[in-house]
């Protein structure tokens, strides 16, 4: 802006909620303005709210799911099947899986894909933890439920050679995912197909 | 969510950031993850940036403005020509304008439009104020830059009459604002296109 026409706690506030995803300048001054025009039904609420998030979450240390808890509830949630590991590449497609209700059992969060060209291989992904986990007599299956990338995929066939030692079965999700698409734009029907179909890896 | 797979303070989070505008709950969902992966860069600046505006935000008395100061900044601008008022709907029309570049003058925020079937009459605004300013000797013309709907040219036709018998000229922006458009949403070419050729009302 030219010239100063408000206050620089607000001119922060904005600059800060256009790095949100899905937001751009022009929505974070809309969202400022609506957050001030609804004081206290939206900013002093989301505020508290932000504060409390920050101030609880934690990252499971067993699975690396979001939770204020850890282990987080999908890990000490007794009516899930033990026996079963799906691992995704981000907790946004923990999510979402679980919106789909295609399963019901415990997952793993890499937390990316291997990338040799952005610098991330092995050791920045939490694929020892899996390992450990499938080590567990109780597993005998992991799902891989990774992105349709070719990232994606080479982490996969990473991770299954990982697993070989192990007498675990390893799947990975059937081609109902569209090549190329990210699990977090699915449809849960998709999902739940995608879930039902898995082939052997 | 069918099952408890985070905190209830994320779930509280995601469900407010939701109802701001431009984001829906799946981006809610990926903002609050993209919050608690960047907590330092992102929540926890965020979180304070919102307890400032929170507790400093202030509307302007004199023209409506959202600031941190009363008078804001537009209005205690001495660089300001002080004989032209631009009347605006809202902050953010306001907001548009100035990024513009267009007019180096005061605003004056009415708050919305006229609308009989919402319920919105002229107490409901803040013409009366408007009209005190506009008696102001030094004030010389008032530019009103309402939206180019059939609520919007209402409310215009009403201020007009309201600033009648004062020695103002009326004038409103040229037809260069596509009918049924909404001024936040326009480009800055257009606005500034608008403005210079402002017509007699
Ligand atoms: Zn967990
Ligand atoms: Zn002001």
């Amino acid at each position: 802006m030219p010239r100063k026409i408000t206050g620089p706690e607000i001119e922060r506030l904005i600059q800060l909620l256009a790095r949100l995803p899905g937001l751009g300048p022009r929505s974070a001054r809309r969202a400022t303005l609506q957050l001030v025009k609804k004081r206290e039904q939206l900013l002093v609420p989301l505020t508290e709210a932000l504060a409390r998030v920050r101030d609880t979450v934690k990252i499971c240390s067993c699975c690396g799911n979001v939770d204020t808890a850890d282990p987080c509830a999908v890990c000490t949630d007794p009516t899930r099947d033990p026996s079963v590991i799906v691992v995704v590449e981000d907790v946004s497609d923990l999510w979402a899986l679980e919106r789909s209700g295609a399963v019901s059992a415990r997952y793993h969060v890499l937390g990316g894909v291997l990338s040799p060209l952005d610098g991330v291989g092995p050791d920045d992904l939490s694929i020892a933890g899996l390992v450990d986990r499938a080590a567990d007599p109780a597993v005998r299956e992991v799902i891989l439920a990774v992105n349709a990338t070719v990232d994606g995929q080479t982490t996969a066939h990473y991770v299954t050679d990982r697993l070989r030692d192990l007498p675990v079965k390893v799947s990975r999700l059937a081609h109902g995912v569209p090549v190329g698409g990210e699990l977090d734009y699915l449809d849960e029907g998709t999902l739940a197909a995608a879930i039902r179909a898995r082939t052997p890896f």
